[in-house]
């Protein structure tokens, strides 16, 4: 089973696309998670306390509503190392709860260093584990071991600035079916910048890239996003699963929804996660345009709009549960809406 | 004194423009760093002590031949929250040693994550910290002192690909001057599949996008990595300091001399981190091409030729100095052949 299969497979079984994002904020969450005085010493220690106790309420309370929770990293690494310990400790308690689990770290970099990454959040490399096994050297496999001590998620989130060989590392990584979601259109206001930019070709002289003429069916012109999107679909098609998705997947923002649209058609085996709704403004009917015909192909998440939800009154528990029901109720209609009759 | 006065302020003391990279890698690191037997449990604490004393040792030797540290987060997130508890003693082993320290994370992401990042390895904004002490809630400047409790670096390696507003939030952090080294051609075999598209505009049907114009004056075609390199050149010239360079970097690779040579054009107030020297395959004749006339305006990373230049020969100390100081020499022989007579 891939890692779409996972994925959507959890989707069918609890009639929801909702990804609950992670993003703990220590001026947003409770006091009471925190302790009061707060200490003069190893603050960070305290604070990272709190993120995991308000994390365990949320998911414990999202976890039959939700599909996965997507930790962000940034939230955590603000805090170093108690930070990254906390975040260890949100990924296993995600696990226990049945959920999956999107580490959002938007990492890349050269081939030899993104193999570390991968390795960081997602585990070995499978192909490798065997050619471990057989190694004689008796130190190496006591380092896969020790990479193995801390918990691993079920996909990772990626930057495409690099080029395919800043992404093939992050594939086919741990013990079971991993994905990755590869930036193509972020949800920020001046994503455009770089990635709506009219691509051309190459510098080579040729009229157009190889990736470009791969999707040199759909409407141009094509933009640096579309190029991504293109090097994505060839990845993910060629791996499909019994639910005609690969584990290659994109970020596409709730705030384009022309975007997502036409990035919807031009992945066809891609999964989507979809960034921006609620607190960055995107609705339900504009994230219902990611989805494909059965109702399938996308994810949603959101983080502000359901961690805090108890601002509006309600424990943490309660809030949490009730606007993430809301949240799927109003995908399910939104997309129900979009499909043939 | 701005992050570029002090770093080329660096470079004259010392006459020396290289940066040594901290990658730690457990199977090119001696064995004798690390507890034999190898310990059954908290094997990931006996790495990071390991990697903790190699870097030690290293930077120790090299202190007075390098003017900075590019400690590599992937090799030390490999191992979790001790990874990231080293990662910070050997910010704070460069630090009292007189070294610069770039983080190199290669981060991004919204404006409000974005943000996160820049806290977590470059500290808080500069003109924020004023408007916190004159906030009332005394608890978020405890947070404001949590954050303070892990050391920060000087600058951090930041990731284009959003754009803009995902680039400012690195701008002017902490108390002294940092700076930030922004991804433009990287130094891997498949840099070129995104970086080098080439481009006429975007999407909404301007001719040029308005970065692509304000480098009109250079010799186009334009490319991705050229807009991005407009875009930095912009906001450093803005903030040029003393030695006419501003606090925006730029990452271009050893591995592309022609682009080194023509990117250096593009952005005259502009510092570079020319990663991919050694190990990579560039040489101290590629990398000259990254600096001005003055023999300023750039530094050049090596991290395997360095670390590990005790597999020929030598303890960890003698060896990493010895070649430490063979590049210096050659980045000088190599500038001086290029500058006017």
């Amino acid at each position: 089973m891939n890692f779409s299969d996972r994925l959507f497979g959890a989707c069918r079984e609890k009639g929801s696309a909702v990804v609950v994002g992670i993003d703990p904020d220590p001026l947003l969450i409770p006091r009471s998670y925190f302790p009061d005085p707060f200490p003069e010493k190893n603050r960070r220690e305290a604070l990272a306390r709190g993120f995991v106790d308000f994390a365990g309420d949320v998911i414990h309370a999202v976890h039959d509503v939700a599909v996965a929770i997507k930790p962000q990293l940034a939230h955590f690494e603000r805090l170093g190392a108690p930070g990254i310990a906390a975040f260890e400790q949100v990924v296993q308690l995600g696990r226990e709860a049945g959920l999956l689990v999107i580490a959002d770290g938007k990492r890349n970099d050269i081939g030899s260093t993104a193999e570390m990454y991968a390795a960081a959040y997602l585990g070995a490399r499978r192909l490798q584990s065997k050619s471990r096994s057989e190694a004689a050297d008796s130190f190496e496999s006591l380092l896969a071991g020790a990479e193995g001590e801390g918990p691993k998620a079920d996909a990772l989130t990626v930057n495409p600035y690099l080029g395919w060989d800043g992404i093939e590392p992050f594939l086919d990584r741990g013990e079971g079916a991993t994905g990755l979601f590869v930036l193509v259109k972020t949800s920020n206001p001046s994503s455009g910048e770089l990635q709506d930019l009219e691509v051309i070709g190459d510098r080579d002289g040729r009229g157009a890239s190889p990736e470009v003429a791969l999707i040199g069916g759909s409407d141009g012109p094509y933009s640096v996003a579309d190029v991504v999107a293109a090097s994505l679909e060839r990845a993910s098609a060629a791996r499909q699963g019994a639910l005609g998705y690969g584990p290659v997947g994109a970020v596409v923002g709730a705030t384009y929804p022309a975007e997502l649209e036409r990035l919807r058609r031009l992945m066809p085996h891609v999964p989507i996660l979809i960034p921006g709704f609620g607190a960055q403004g995107g609705t339900a009917d504009d994230v219902a345009l990611g989805f494909d015909s059965n109702g399938l192909g996308a994810v949603v998440n959101a983080s502000r709009s359901i961690l805090y939800a108890y601002r509006a009154g309600g424990t943490v528990a309660e809030a949490s549960r009730r606007a993430a029901v809301e949240m799927r109720d109003a995908l399910s209609a939104a997309i129900d809406r979009r499909r043939p009759v």
